[in-house]
């Protein structure tokens, strides 16, 4: 059992990891910290947290793990913080979407990855955020990427896969750079397009007209770009040379494709939308 | 009460409008016709018609209503069929997704648009397709854009619309060229951008690991790339220039975010997620 588990950032996938350690009964004391004393206050109504700390220094002080739930952009200045508090056992981790960046960060701060930070990234979400948006049962079969380095402890890597496996995580471990090139293509890409649509639709003359004529299928399509802005422009910004090699591909395949309406070209068409669809229906299986 | 009532296409459209007309009574008799015997078979075995012909003259003689539930590509070689065997007090009508390539269609076909033709288009659907996939609620609470030409008999247009109403749709009146350019938009624009997404992840060496630790929101963005192959292709030609003109609209702004993430930017990825995220969580409430 985990004696002081450190939540830094009690949103959405901090909160819900609390809930679901709870649950199985995982730590003696779950403290959060974060810059919004009224989300933290929120927390602690809902019994998603025991109690928290403003500052994190105060919070990480004797923690067995600290879990660093925050947006990618923040995890670099909250090492800083934490840094000069965390006891030499306590093992780290964090939830990022790019892995690269966040390692890269702990690189530059503390001059060396420490042996005991496990970058880690829980595949699971939804579109809405903070901690009422929270919920035990969210990474229930989801996957959990870890990507420990050569030098991380392995004693570490088993606590952090301890925590995310009570939560009902399946977890599994992967090279950072492989990560960050997968997600770029299967998440972060889908949310730059969903946001570009909705913004490009929402800018013409019509877009009431436009919005009110969308069906189901738009719904599904773009309810991504209902997440928050400030995690998805440090995801961006974080995992951008993976994010733009996907985004060439695409882009290519995508004028491809424009040539070929534009030319009326319906064999092309239908063996791109015949080859999409045998991938998408070979996915739902 | 409508005494015989023809469906041409007894697919996820035509199906779920015979299922709901059933289910309400609102006709003596519905007959389907298509090219596949198989299908018609089964849409008679599961209740949704009560018989069937396979030659469409055979089906249209002394109908009230013919609906085409074809995709747009076939509409004008049914009309070429029909044509010589459709009584003159018979109203037709269609469900195609785009609408005026099907009037263009009926003008080619009989010199000009008949009288008694209203071209329809229900704004609902689902990635099935077929007599299997078809529930007779699938148009409960959803859109049906009717595009009356003037010369339309009003008589036409009013059994159409409560022909719509009867399977539980809201019907509307709408210029078909605006129709067109609204469903280029929301519906015709994010059928091609999740096709080519899906089929530029799925030609990626390490695709089997990209479709792998895909989430939830990937799953969502690309469920519409299961929809039918050769109705998107369909579609996609026959609304092309409208669908040109706002993938070309949507590519500027995809360009000008690329170079905000290749700048390093975040003060324009913001602009652009934040203004998304708010057209989005508008659509929804």
């Amino acid at each position: 059992m985990i004696k002081k588990l450190v939540i830094i950032g009690v949103g959405l996938i901090g909160g819900s990891l609390a809930r679901a350690l709870k649950q199985v009964g995982a730590c003696r004391e779950i403290v959060g910290s974060g810059r919004d004393a009224a989300q933290l206050e929120k927390a602690v109504a809902l019994g998603v947290i025991d109690r928290y700390e403003l500052d994190p220094c105060a919070a990480v002080r004797d923690a067995d793990v600290v879990v660093l739930a925050v947006p990618v952009g923040a995890v670099a200045e909250v090492l800083r913080k934490i840094g000069p508090a965390l006891a030499p056992q306590t093992v780290i981790t964090d939830v990022g979407s790019v892995k690269q960046c966040v390692i890269e960060d702990a690189r530059a701060v503390f001059g060396e990855v420490p042996a005991n930070f496990v970058p880690g990234h829980p595949i699971a979400g939804t579109e809405q955020s903070g901690v009422e948006a929270s919920f035990a049962e969210l990474f229930q079969q989801r996957r959990v990427v870890l990507t420990p380095l050569a030098h991380t402890r392995t004693e570490a890597v088993q606590q952090v896969r301890a925590l995310w496996e009570q939560a009902g995580a399946e977890v599994m471990e992967m090279d950072a750079a492989r990560h960050d090139a997968v997600l770029a293509a299967t998440s972060h890409l889908p949310h730059l397009l969903a946001y570009t649509l909705v913004d490009t639709l929402a800018r013409m003359e019509n877009h009431t007209d436009i919005f009110r004529f969308a069906a189901g299928g738009f719904r599904d399509f773009t309810r991504i770009a209902a997440s928050d802005p400030v995690m998805w422009r440090d995801i961006c910004l974080a995992n951008r040379s993976a994010l733009l090699s996907v985004l060439e591909d695409f882009g290519a395949d995508l004028e491809q494709l424009r040539k070929a309406i534009s030319a009326g070209d319906g064999d092309r068409i239908m063996a791109v939308f015949a080859r999409a669809k045998q991938a998408r229906d070979r996915f739902n299986g």
